[in-house]
């Protein structure tokens, strides 16, 4: 496209950066990223600035971004802005402009499509294109959601992802985007947003099922122990590879983990992050069923749809006497995990992994 | 048979009467609506009546019984109230003037057979014709010999069905019996009835084995999590309906349950009802071993015999140490189920869903 | 060897009763039984002591050993008792002169082969002989090794076997070595020794692993409930033979085997003593995984060494958290077992199985 198109003019450039604020969806950090490196080459030419320390998770990205553009000429780089803000722009406009279906109303959400029907709540991660990784935006959705199905008149809520993932969990790109307190204050608000998220799952009054359509990764795994039934299609997959970015459990894992499929699987799932497959994993009693991928969408929704017409009620209250014994303690081991998570982010450890993690990401 | 029988007279109508009060055996709900039913016919006619409400069970019951009489004539509804008890009396006296055999003496339990031998005592559910279905009278009993089983100087013992179901759980009947005080007192009732019984298997001091020869359902189900082995036939099934008859989990399931197999399978079983196969029920921990169908007893009693010439000292002080850690956990367990089945055996949704189940059998 | 060897003097005697105290590898119970007899049928002639009751296990276990010999002529139990002590010389020579590699210390300990590479610290049960059988000796060196290994500066320590076996458990002949203070005091030191045996399983701060490489037995399956992670090869067995013992379980068994497999399981291995093979210990959450024998060390040292490059303070952590909840209570749980199995060993159920046992194996 760019060697097609008319050079962009100083203009059209200051259009685009106003374009830029007022794009509904948040681009995302990667594509966030290239939009500063090519205002900043646009504007300031080749980056001449010194690389800043690796602990600097932001400011080190940017320089990436900036530096990776090498001497491309401030002309090219102001004609690349303005095309990459017109692709976001016109990508954005055709969903806004649909029609809603005359049966449900435009979702409240932008990351989740939530619909209700048949006496089930429906909560589906909307980020195919991002393998449903679960930006702060999309953490705070998912709570809205759960909080509104826990009320609502449904008999059971069902979580599941949309395109290929179920979800690819913690979007990492989460840890570049700094706030002024830096990382102390990024790792404490990270562990405060954890601490709540997962509560709405310890919390969740009505039987709450994960329909798993796809690969899940971290606390997308980690929450289907607060989960009480997991169908999966045999194509899903069960990873958490906490160790390998420097971390450790969340969601109550710790707990719920050991005490599912006893400490010698949980071991190998949480310290070692062996991935498991979707029979692996309900031989260990994580998942309540497989189903082949070819019917798993009808065969569960059948299922489903049969159990949300019993006695609502009945539900509940056996849910209720299943879970409330244990609410406390996962309250109190979801704020032991948080803690702990809070350290470990600031560790150098975790640091150096999700550098790596994300710089072999960018590479490819 | 009432086609060839003579008429019978009022004076056969009142001895059949008084024979009623001499029965040995309660003859189940069933046959007391329609001797309820042919009594009004025979006396008052044809139901005129108004319709109880919904609610009031056993009234609407007897309803039911006299109404479906129709224009029966009074007369006809005598001579079938005289065989109806002429039938009972018959059946009742064959089996109470069978010699009991040489080697035991006659049962002391009229819905058990309970025997002692090879250091093993068997409690043998004795309703076969009723799928052993667990009346009023059986749960005083069974809990009569698990007591004494205790103390006996038998190594293990075990629970088993005869004929072709281990158990179908709660006779439903139970709930048409209202004393003075009406469903709460009933309500009141049957869960004081339901603590002790399940307190009897949370105290048994010796090894318990459950020899699960069919189908088991219900409370037979739930008190699986409490046995010490379980051993079925590929023909047993558990199945643990709770929420299709608007109740919650018994038996301490609410805790064996999601800690033997986890919660997500568990979820599925006592909230949903689904009912397992018994390879299912041993992949998940809840039975010990399964065996084919045509060897079943065979291969369990050689395998119990053996077990039972263990020391039995230290196969009951390893009960202990394994199990006495929760005992007050699953009598607090125990009490708090038995609340919480009380209110939901008063709820509009229990109400309805055990008329519509006691409605479907009646017409079947 | 006896029939062409030289009748021994009584000089030769006296040299082999001094080499004895030289000897610097404890010959075992077995061996030091056959001494005491020989010495004695050397020294007084054919046993004619009255028989010690069955209580006082040493004295019967020295009177059998002596009594066995019958009438064989002093001379010819000199000359044999010079000949085993002997035997004994040469065989604990060669070891002690073998130079050890340049790229290892020689070994501290009698009983284990403790190395350290490729950030895995390795204990290997090394009685091969003996099936790993583990003497008062052995359970000291495995809690130094334990704690040395929680401090050095490796990632994850493995625990396995040299030779056939992983571990046959208890060596009974423990039993046979009573202190002065009787019976009585030799189970109490035994329930001090067990006590912290099993505390540097619960103590232990980061990844311990069990690589079963053979039919394990006994405490050496309970502590596997205590390990993070269990492989094993298809060759392995899991046998706790405790009520045939007229034992109880250790270990935290009582409290961890239910956890992890369900009471209806547990009971068949720890109470009625039922050997499981390596896939039922695997389908049961006692084992990680299962591997051929053929590619058994080959396929795990692979993943371990995998394992062992993880970050290895994210490890520790996440074992923490996932173990710390539990420490206290499975402290608890120890002293509790340790004090049931005191008496235990004091009990007629108990000495007499355990008598049984080391005659049948006597006989054979």
């Amino acid at each position: 496209m760019s060697g097609t198109a008319m050079r962009a003019s100083q203009k059209d450039f200051e259009n685009a950066m106003n374009q830029v604020k007022l794009l509904k969806k948040d681009p995302g950090n990667e594509v966030k990223l290239k939009l500063y490196a090519l205002y900043k080459q646009a504007t300031e030419g080749s980056c001449t600035m010194p690389k800043p320390g690796v602990f600097d998770l932001v400011n080190k990205a940017k320089w990436d971004a900036w530096n990776a553009l090498g001497s491309l000429p401030k002309e090219t780089a102001r004609q690349n802005y303005v095309e990459l803000v017109s692709s976001l722009t016109s990508a954005s406009q055709p969903s806004s402009q649909v029609e809603p279906g005359a049966d449900r109303k435009p979702s409240a959400y932008e990351t989740l499509e939530v619909t209700s029907e048949d006496g089930i709540t429906k909560i589906m991660f909307n980020r195919p294109t991002k393998k449903n990784a679960i930006t702060t935006q999309m953490y705070h959705e998912i709570m809205l959601a759960l909080k509104a199905a826990g009320k609502d008149d449904s008999s059971v809520t069902v979580l599941t992802g949309n395109g290929d993932y179920y979800s690819s969990g913690n979007d990492l790109t989460n840890f570049t985007d700094l706030p002024p307190g830096g990382p102390e204050e990024k790792a404490k608000n990270s562990a405060i947003l954890l601490r709540d998220f997962i509560d709405c799952f310890i919390d969740f009054p009505k039987p709450l099922i994960a329909v798993v359509n796809g690969p899940a990764v971290g606390i997308s795994v980690t929450t289907l122990g607060l989960c009480d039934a997991v169908y999966a299609t045999d194509r899903a997959t069960f990873h958490t590879p906490f160790s390998h970015l420097g971390q450790s459990p969340e969601g109550c894992s710790s707990y719920t983990f050991p005490k599912i499929m006893g400490p010698s699987k949980a071991t190998e799932m949480l310290i070692f992050g062996k991935k498991l497959t979707a029979r692996e994993a309900c031989a260990q009693g994580l998942v309540t069923e497989v189903f082949p991928d070819s019917t798993f969408q009808k065969e569960v929704w059948t299922r489903l749809k049969a159990y949300a017409k019993l006695p609502p009620n009945a539900m509940r209250i056996s849910k209720e006497i299943m879970r409330s014994r244990e609410k406390e303690k996962l309250r109190a081991i979801n704020v032991e995990e948080c803690n702990v998570l809070q350290e470990r982010w600031l560790s150098d450890e975790c640091m150096n992994a999700v550098m790596n993690f994300l710089s072999r990401k960018a590479k490819l």
